[in-house]
């Protein structure tokens, strides 16, 4: 059971709701009469090695609530993975502060982090609980069916592309967006989960599950805007060739090689200009356009999934549970259990840490360029109810009177 | 009196609301018993010239009512500009269709289409009521106080500074957003519209009303992140040196000159990327990232001012009532007549037509780096009560019993 001090502290990117997960775990592990305080670590582990504590005890529920409804780690985060003497520095301001459980909210690099911990603790004979919590807009930590902080960053891409389809039906072109995730598409494949009409854009996905092709993006293309005389396409920032590298670092390459010197295209928007650039130059379609998401994806203020924040806020109020009565170190998943309802679990630290989930090939469209409806089925309820619906003009045509 | 067929049409970049002005003003011209059908063209005046004729007569209120809650010109938009000989087939059309007054609902250059087409209607013998229904999320319309699609886009670029401003607080650095604005640094501005406390970004502004100095740019970012271990920064796209030539061309032309070739860097994520690679270059900061926030400022499903969708209906429904009472050309206006309360007038079409409004000088900050209090003043009405509260750790520190 818990007893004498929990720190808790939060790594790894931010998320829309990973405050959630903090405030759930709170006021659970407050609300245990064994525990003395509730300590936070700012800046994640490196807050613990520099003893940058906050008495989260003394904050209020209203505050709280508050703070659990912010987006990214009120705490502040990290990306500090500790070796043995940061360990080691560790365990010495746990013992200064009689902390014996430690709660890490993050994703894959995070879930390593309590790992390493809980593990130099065991070889150290310190005593002390490792929880790991997850989050992370990439969807990628195993055994999960989903994380905590997908629902509401694929909210915000399937609402942005629903947008802007709207947009690039007013405005016939072709429009190029680059979404986030590295080596999981499922955060791109969301930007068709606001599809309605069979002409619903995004007409063409690239994930990089699959291995990006540049010639066959810009024939996809080309025929999209030949049949519908536009074309919207969401792009994984992790697209790769065959062996792996990254799209963005070959294109660039190539410009390099074509004698432009060491020009900066490793910048955010590189992406998305460098395939609007492939589109314009192999095609003679004249209005390209290109966006790359960026950080607004896993910030923006008020785009929150219901399904999301609940899961998070939960996650984070069972792991103190799981702690305190199952009394082992491990990592919280969150399991699919209807359509839709989902549960909470606890596995061995070792079963999540540093791994990486992709998405599964019955998500993927043969073709390879988009998703299928088993993946709409998948993601709809993790976005939950919040995106409008949306009119299309459905008046009649008038007949014409003039030869043209 | 409105007599006849009435047609209505979209001109320009889509907002969050142009469809609200739609339905206004096809709400209000059914209920005229001497309106006979309310038309709509598709793409905007090009519409008109290829007979692309929608009844809107038969469209029932709830689908209306619908499109009006959907992004973007439901009936597809244009940016061409007519002449004699374009004015001269829209008149056989509008003939040919018992068509007596035209509505069109656009910016600066929309409005100039409907004093052309006025004028040459006016020139031919042409009996024909032109009334132009002002949006553009740039705001930068004369005698307009504000213009409908603006406090929507407002609270977006809002809600992703607010968002953007956690993300860097969590995890320190530079950032860099690119906003819409190339003349005029309204929604630019609005990036500070969600600020609550003192160290809240977006911590520099920089607006197309003032001149961009490199230099000055960098000392600027330096000073802030020294005094706060990072630094949000809003940028226009429009930012321009003391020649107006747009920052962007400038610095792509330096790349140039430096031998890096016909690089494109016209791309929309381009001056994020300059700027960010300029702050990398002369300062020490490690962690520096940019975002150009592109299309989705626009047409986000979802992001709309309640202020702002109101107005864009209420401006549609004016329009029809001043034509119709009136019986006269003219531009629709918003005047700010309380804090807040807004009315709807009518202005001659010469007055708005082509004309671009820039920020008061009373909304920018001396240094030409930030806005006032005055500019906080003026937007927050207009972005309305749907930015949600935050919160922030209040727990007191814990005191140190380790030494460094």
């Amino acid at each position: 059971m818990l007893e004498g001090n929990v720190l808790i502290a939060q790594g790894g990117g931010p998320t829309a709701v990973i405050n959630q997960s903090l405030v759930g775990a709170v006021l659970a592990a407050r609300a245990i009469p064994t525990v003395s305080k509730v300590l936070g670590a700012r800046h994640g582990v490196r807050g613990i090695i520099e003893e940058d504590l906050v008495d989260l005890t003394m904050e209020t529920e209203t505050d709280l609530n508050a703070i659990a409804g912010t987006p990214c780690s009120a705490l502040g985060s990290t990306r500090d993975k500790p070796d043995a003497d940061y360990c080691k520095r560790i365990f010495q301001v746990l013992k200064a502060h009689d902390i014996r459980t430690f709660f890490y909210i993050g994703g894959n690099d995070s879930s390593d982090v309590a790992r390493i911990v809980a593990d130099e603790a065991a070889a150290e004979g310190v005593a002390l609980r490792c929880v790991h919590i997850p989050k992370t807009i990439d969807n990628d930590l195993v055994i999960n069916d989903h994380t905590p902080g997908f629902g509401s960053a694929a909210k915000f891409v399937a609402s942005a592309f629903a947008g802007i389809d709207h947009d690039n039906r007013a405005l016939p072109g072709v429009y190029v967006g680059v979404v986030m995730g590295r080596h999981a598409g499922f955060l791109t494949a969301a930007a068709a989960a606001a599809r309605v009409e069979p002409d619903d854009g995004p007409h063409l996905i690239y994930l990089p599950e699959r291995t990006f092709d540049a010639a066959k993006f810009v024939t996809d293309v080309k025929a999209v805007y030949d049949r519908l005389g536009r074309c919207v396409i969401a792009v994984s920032e992790g697209v790769h060739d065959a062996d792996g590298t990254p799209i963005l670092s070959k294109m660039s390459e190539a410009v390099e090689t074509d004698a432009h010197g060491n020009v900066q295209l490793s910048g955010t928007g590189a992406l998305a200009d460098l395939l609007v650039g492939e589109i314009k130059a192999k095609t003679d379609i004249k209005r390209v356009r290109g966006d790359t998401f960026g950080y607004l994806q896993r910030s923006f203020l008020g785009c929150v999934s219901e399904t999301d924040a609940t899961e998070a806020r939960g996650v984070g109020e069972a792991a103190v549970r799981f702690a305190h009565i199952q009394d082992r170190n491990g990592s919280m998943v969150i399991r699919r259990t209807g359509d839709y309802a989902s549960t909470y679990d606890m596995v061995d630290l070792s079963e999540i840490a540093a791994k990486t989930k992709v998405m599964d090939d019955a998500f993927i469209a043969n073709e390879g360029n988009d998703i299928t409806p088993a993946f709409l089925s998948y993601v709809r309820p993790l976005i939950g109810n919040g995106i409008p619906r949306v009119g299309r003009i459905r008046a009649p045509q008038v007949a014409k009177k003039l030869s043209a």
